[in-house]
């Protein structure tokens, strides 16, 4: 008998249909003998709606409170699972994070799991029953309620799936599994059925939205397997796990890119120790995330510092810096907020020089301009205007043969 | 310091804009020198909503996970009312049923209070928090989350003062206080200032919506002192205590109505024994509640029984009653849904011959005809059409002489 946890999202637990359709397919697996321990989200828009009232109330809602408030959302949807899979005949039992209990820290609104008491759950699948624990939620060890943060569900399935030493964690969400592109971009975009650890976490870091980051360095850190398939369709999804030493792998596996990106420059920095400190300190005060950060050094003994926020925070982030001209010395501030980030990633490319090489020819060909570079071992970001986001990730996706599943060299 | 604890209702955190003023309302009671624990029910409609996502997934949702849904409600609700007490600068926390904790008994939907851990209560209060805690909801021995019935956040605010001893337990409402009639149907209907736990739990039991029965109950036993009060406007209420011997009792307190009633009649019953049982054992098997009974022998060795149910269970009454016709050896079932009830209530009719007449002469000088009569000690019901419904609470509260608070004899 093969244990194998279930996850779904929002969207998957949308509507009282969709619950029943993921009751089906509880079932499905249960009766083809799986055991099968169930995490849900809060019905899709829900968490939103709850978050609006409190920031509607305060300027500055009390974590404690805003933890007690979310965590109502994965409340009412594990009750309503557990009700269709009894409708269907199926012994089914809700958990809160406190009454499995899911251990947390006490930090509220982005806690960490700490132990995940299995007792309860593996009574349960002892006795047939099918567990169905609200995600995103714990408790810390004063009693009270705390969440994990955003997409923090896929978490929650990765840490019980750990706990319970289970054989698969199985995210169900909305797409069949993780695509070589973003297949409303490009047509012959393929779904990949392996893809490694690695590859996942950059490609979910790097704006594929399949599966939050977290929970990828969860699973590999635990040894974790997942798989990403759809609540919807049929079909085996993408297995996420370790690096095959033995397989040939393509030098690019995938093409991810991130929307809403905004850049901003410091132009004319006196080029002295401490400058990107002074700049990128009042950015983190504010709680702004700075992604990709550039420094070129002029020949005037300046330099033009440039980094990449998140869309949203692109205004706040200005007037920062502007603040910040004068205590600098530096010249001005110019910004761009009609810019994405365009990424390949592929474990293979550590071993394959020319990468980044046929990846800025397939740009330049299509007179894409690149404006900011940032390579990791096993990834290449460039900034590109976003009228081009198509055009470049299509061509990439092309240049690099994704399209037929061959290895490109 | 007094210790009053306040109940707010669904209509009272109806809104953001409503809880805000609940947070007013609490913090000015404070800043007057009143410890504080506040208790609340769901928003308004949120409780219906979760309802019939729970039954439109199930025809027979199971009661432990109605609980785990239901019980989100309050849930939403004591977290906003303690951002928002935050808001204005008072420190609050918010506390659902198990981590009070609340301990009920296992008894899903309907659970009763067991006993109610204050310490965490009383610390906060020591430490000038604010505690709010979700109404209607418990937990089990198990662990497992319970709720105690629908209207259940009055009891479960008369429960939380019975544990600590408060000095007043608030419930604040949409309506001033207790009135002598509905003031929607009579102009001169009066607000009572004082009224007995009796005749309280009478006006409760018989129509009058400000009070759930079993909070009025659960009061009395445990010698809590309970208000009756707007959250919108000022004003005192209506305090709800235990009869003064030496206050001098008017004879009629108040009327109450309940408009949602419809009688049966089975007609022609061989009068023998066993009849009674072999009629409503069926309809009790059903879930429906009978409230006024009444048999009246013939002259012909039958009998025509009549009882009232609630107006809803109208038709699968007299579906079960037509059924056991032949069985029962009956002539005909009969039905109207289209009566009320009128009841007065107050204990000083206990002393008092000729309520009743004066009741009656008031009815048949305005040509309603009594269909049905009930009398307990205190409280006197009839009834009638339901087109008479205005015209005769109008004409029994005049002829007690209601409006002017003067007692009538």
């Amino acid at each position: 008998m093969t244990l194998h946890i279930h996850k779904y999202g929002g969207t998957s637990v949308g509507s009282l249909d969709r619950i029943r359709a993921v009751a089906g397919n509880v079932a499905k697996r249960r009766d083809a003998g799986d055991d099968v321990v169930v995490v849900v989200s809060a019905m899709a828009g829900e968490t939103n709606r709850l978050e609006s009232l409190g920031q509607e109330l305060s300027d500055q809602p009390k974590a404690r409170e805003m933890d007690v408030l979310l965590s109502a959302g994965e409340q009412v949807s594990a009750a309503l699972t557990a009700m269709a899979l009894d409708q269907l005949g199926y012994r089914a039992r809700s958990y809160l994070g406190w009454q499995v209990p899911i251990v947390t820290d006490t930090n509220h609104m982005k806690a960490r799991f700490e132990c995940i008491e299995t007792k309860r759950l593996k009574e349960d699948l002892a006795a047939s029953v099918i567990p169905v624990v609200a995600g995103f939620q714990g408790i810390d060890a004063g009693g009270d309620i705390t969440t994990v943060g955003r997409g923090g569900s896929d978490t929650s399935a990765v840490a019980i799936a750990a706990a319970l030493n289970a054989d698969e964690c199985r995210i169900y969400t909305d797409v069949d599994g993780v695509y070589t592109a973003d297949p409303r971009i490009v047509d012959g975009a393929r779904k990949m059925e392996v893809v490694s650890f690695e590859e996942m976490l950059e490609l979910a870091s790097l704006g594929s939205k399949v599966l939050h980051p977290r929970a990828v360095e969860y699973a590999a850190n635990s040894g974790v397997t997942l798989r990403v398939l759809s609540s919807f369709n049929e079909g085996e999804g993408t297995l996420i796990t370790f690096e095959d030493a033995n397989m040939e792998q393509p030098v690019v596996s995938g093409i991810a890119h991130a929307i809403d990106e905004a850049k901003l420059t410091v132009v004319g920095v006196p080029d002295v120790p401490g400058v990107a400190s002074t700049i990128l300190g009042p950015i983190a005060d504010a709680s702004i995330e700075v992604d990709m950060i550039v420094q070129n050094i002029g020949s005037d003994g300046t330099t033009d510092f440039t980094f990449t926020v998140k869309r949203r925070d692109y205004d706040t982030a200005k007037g920062i810096l502007s603040g910040l001209l004068k205590d600098l010395g530096a010249r001005d501030v110019l910004g761009d907020n009609a810019i994405v980030k365009v990424s390949v990633v592929g474990v293979g490319m550590r071993s394959h020089a020319g990468v980044a090489t046929r990846m800025f020819n397939a740009l330049a060909e299509e007179n894409i301009n690149i404006q900011m570079i940032s390579t990791s071992e096993i990834k290449i970001s460039v900034v590109i205007a976003e009228r081009y986001l198509e055009l470049a990730v299509r061509s990439i996706h092309k240049v690099f043969e994704l399209e037929n599943g061959d290895i490109a060299e």
